[in-house]
């Protein structure tokens, strides 16, 4: 055993405050904070805490890089009660809550409907508790006039977002996963950033959690076996492990390599766009209103791009002249592509949601339904 | 009970014969290999046939079209032993060729010793019988002046391509799996066809062959735990099923998109090469051969392309001068894209095989080990 000096020990102190006296967990979140190119001072985030293991990692490691002067962030903790669960989330909600101000943190808490707004949309619940719960956040962002939003994704969530998507046969996008960064909300440019997705496990989360004596609260609806995710999870990733101990990471390389292709396929898409749109006409004599963000395409400037790369392009103008891809699947992808074949004009596709396109003398046009001049297409 | 007359039983045998007769299965081929663009008479093709239920279905499928009079291919059936079974290895061989003699066919036989010559290379077993298998095929091919090779892989063998890949975290090219139809030989032209890959499972042939009273050959490998892809097929794959029935199509899917997506990627990355190596001199003063397939590419037009597509154009590249892709990882990539950062001039990157990739003011060498003028590159 070996006694420190005076000066020893203050020096350990220090180094325990700032460099190598910081967590492994929490230099892996400024590694990754650095690498996004996000600031690390004198902006407010909100961070998305559901109670769980990998969201309450997050915010204990931003505390203890905000105490050892690594960062000088605002933070506001954002946690929606979905509604969906009674007791048992007002209770996880009030335990976050209560984290938030042991640690000193400004806390946005919201209650949603989730089982009503899904039974009136045609979303599932998973679908339904995301859409509400993205809102909320870029509310709370909005109104605390936050750049980013936080959420604790780790790379088992990549991993097992790429095994459901390739379980219903989805392309390089759908394959790609979960993005580190993107917009939340359009308007107001509030970005959504995962932190933890592309190098931390969930069980380095747990552990963290552990050793900060924290016991983090348990969602059952995370351990209903009724959830394909579930039982990826608890079963599937498993069975995988005893191929290659590291598949969570191999998974994760493959959904980052994917992104990479398909954001490249993206930007020539929009090449291809531009060409096939130039010298468009909004005079189509349909009597429909042209969907704003989409001008008509040429035929034979989509006929003659690599399928691959075609098809890409159509769905970017379907996205824009849509508002979003929601219930856009491959095959109103393949009906679209289907009027570009033979040379009858005047052939129509429905979209779901009431948009059609509309295939005349060499030229595509996106339609969306009969509207008031003026009005925003429905 | 209905008698028919002699003029109905007359016409059923020729249905049975030609149209409605043709089974299932059959028509199944017949479709693909319409779409595929194939000739249906007046050409050799050589059909790969193990023993096993897949190659023996597509056999026993081709010989039903061309008693129905639906194809006229002359059909030589190959089949290589890989020595590595002993006795069971010389029985299938047997066997293989007793069908062949039996249906009219005739028969390519050959033996090898992959055994030793996967000692020699570097390869392992599965790699070094499938070089065999192929370099056999591609003889065979060429011997009988058949223009396509034909093997048996069904969409259960492209799941489990797409699955191992996947687990070892492959991007677009590799989750894409086995290619429909591809070059076997680049000499000689020779392609290599699979007929069965898009939509044939295996539960398929395995009932044709029943049907059809055939008792297949069982190969031990195929039931060896040790192997990965057995291991896929007899557990992973099931438990897939759990969460989609469907989920062997849902794969060949996937892997039929990202096909489409990564060979769009494949022109726009030509192009990009064509504009990289525009102006590019011979001359570098490297004493080193230029690898004579791949030219200078400029430093400034790679480093302004996105990262997927520059990544893709570089693997093109690589294998361009070295012959091909052999133990090319995505760390030997990355390690090129290294180049392309800073200005630092004469870094060397040593690739596996003996190639070297050079950046020198603001141009990327591809360099092949110094030889004789005149000589190939090694």
């Amino acid at each position: 055993m070996t006694l420190m000096s005076g000066v020893e020990k203050k020096s350990a102190r220090a180094n325990e405050r700032k460099g190598p006296g910081v967590s492994r967990f929490a230099r892996g979140l400024v590694a990754e904070w650095k690498r996004l190119g996000l600031a690390l001072a004198g902006e407010r985030i909100i961070v998305a805490v559901s109670g769980g293991a990998d969201s309450t990692a997050l915010l204990l490691a931003l505390d203890e890089l905000r105490r050892a002067e690594v960062m000088a962030l605002d933070v506001t903790v954002a946690h929606l009660d979905h509604g969906l669960r009674g007791e048992a989330g007002a209770a996880d909600a009030r335990w976050v809550s209560e984290l938030a101000a042991r640690q000193g943190f400004e806390a946005e808490m919201g209650c949603a409907s989730v089982g009503e707004s899904a039974a009136l949309s045609r979303d599932n619940l998973e679908q339904a508790a995301r859409h509400a719960r993205y809102e909320f956040l870029a509310g709370a962002a909005v109104k605390r006039k936050a750049r980013c939003v936080l959420t604790g994704h780790t790379m088992d969530d990549q991993a097992e977002t790429v095994l459901l998507r390739l379980m219903r046969g989805s392309g390089a996008l759908g394959l790609s996963g979960i993005e580190t960064v993107r917009e939340l909300d359009q308007k107001s440019g509030v970005l959504l950033v995962r932190p933890l997705l592309s190098w931390a496990r969930r069980a380095m989360t747990e552990e963290y959690c552990r050793e900060h004596g924290m016991e983090v609260r348990v969602d059952s609806m995370n351990l209903d076996e009724r959830y394909a995710r579930v039982r990826v999870r608890r079963s599937l990733l498993p069975l995988m492990m005893s191929f290659n101990g590291r598949v969570v990471e191999a998974i994760s390389r493959s959904a980052e390599l994917l992104r990479d292709e398909t954001a490249a396929l993206g930007v020539v898409a929009e090449r291809l766009l531009d060409e096939a749109s130039a010298g468009a006409s909004e005079e189509d004599g349909t009597g429909f209103e042209h969907a704003s963000d989409s001008s008509p395409l040429r035929v034979d400037v989509l006929r003659d791009a690599p399928r691959g790369l075609r098809r890409r392009a159509l769905r970017v103008w379907l996205a824009r002249g849509r508002g979003d891809t929601r219930r856009l699947e491959l095959v109103h992808l393949m009906a679209v592509e289907a009027l570009l074949e033979g040379s009858r004009g005047g052939r129509v596709v429905e979209l779901p949601g009431g948009t059609r396109v509309y295939g005349k003398r060499g030229w595509l046009y996106l339609l969306t339904k009969r509207v008031e001049k003026g009005a925003a297409p429905v």
